[in-house]
């Protein structure tokens, strides 16, 4: 088993998927992964609709451009903000980022990959209608999760120095 | 070593620390996980500033109600939403967030214990003066890091059947 760090080093997004099935109890550890993710106030302002039927992903898959990888993912969570339970939307939107990041670490150590997928919120009120999810709840993203077809590809990040400063905005960190 | 899943799980906030120091290694680390932290376009929005200077925790600790906590910590990130990279403001502040997680997560496995603190925010141009931070950097978050003073507290968290939908919303995840 790697450490938490290594997770978080080594995670990569993953957007192809064999046709094995994903099941049931990895999808709620992961999803008892972003529960226990930290809130303001531990409001917890975040919820999950879990989708495995072929007909309502084909749906879903029509809400963005990214429709291949959605089709081909064995499982897709809808995240949302339930705006009924938000306090200060800043620090609540930061609360379904630390939410996600649980899922996406918590699916790479069960052996699933799993991606990010922001772009459908351009169509976040369709699939509202979709997943009759009533007006209070605003989609945040969706994740497709399924076992990967495809090894990890590489990424990059901005270097440490670039991002990193040391007791005052300019000297970098070291 | 625990798992990335038990890591999830088990993190609580740690509000007390005794005076050992922290290692800028460690330090280092913990930027590193903030660092590989999924963002939408991968534009990687976040800054962070390292403070260890007292008399700048000291500043910092006056800016806002949990001044005991910031006073009594080893070390201090704070955490900036960079404007200038932002391309889509909510997916940029959820971006943060995973940061943030990937920070916290890796503070536990190292066995430092941190907080996230927001309540800050109220005062978050006071931080930019103190920090020298150009206004184009948004105070999103600061954590306060250090050898655990405490032990873990208990924390709860809304049961899975009351976030979680299956394939709809209203049917609860089973």
């Amino acid at each position: 088993m790697q450490g938490t760090i290594e997770t978080i080093l080594s995670r990569r997004s993953i957007r192809s998927y064999t046709h094995e099935p994903v099941a049931r109890s990895d999808i709620t550890m992961v999803l008892e992964a972003g529960r226990w993710a930290p809130s303001g106030l531990n409001n917890q302002p975040w919820k999950f609709i879990v989708v495995y039927n072929r007909d309502t992903i084909e749906k879903m898959a029509a809400c963005t451009r990214y429709s291949s990888i959605v089709q081909n993912a064995g499982v897709v969570i809808a995240v949302f903000l339930d705006t009924s339970q938000m306090y200060d939307r800043t620090k609540d939107v930061q609360s379904i980022g630390a939410a996600i990041e649980n899922m996406l670490l918590a699916c790479c150590e069960l052996g699933l990959g799993a991606v990010w997928l922001g772009e459908i919120l351009n169509n976040k009120e369709q699939v509202n209608l979709i997943l009759k999810a009533p007006e209070s709840l605003e989609l945040m993203a969706a994740l497709a999760i399924g076992h990967p077809g495809e090894r990890k590809t590489t990424s990059s990040r901005k270097e440490l120095k670039e991002i990193a400063f040391e007791e005052l905005y300019g000297p970098q960190w070291r």
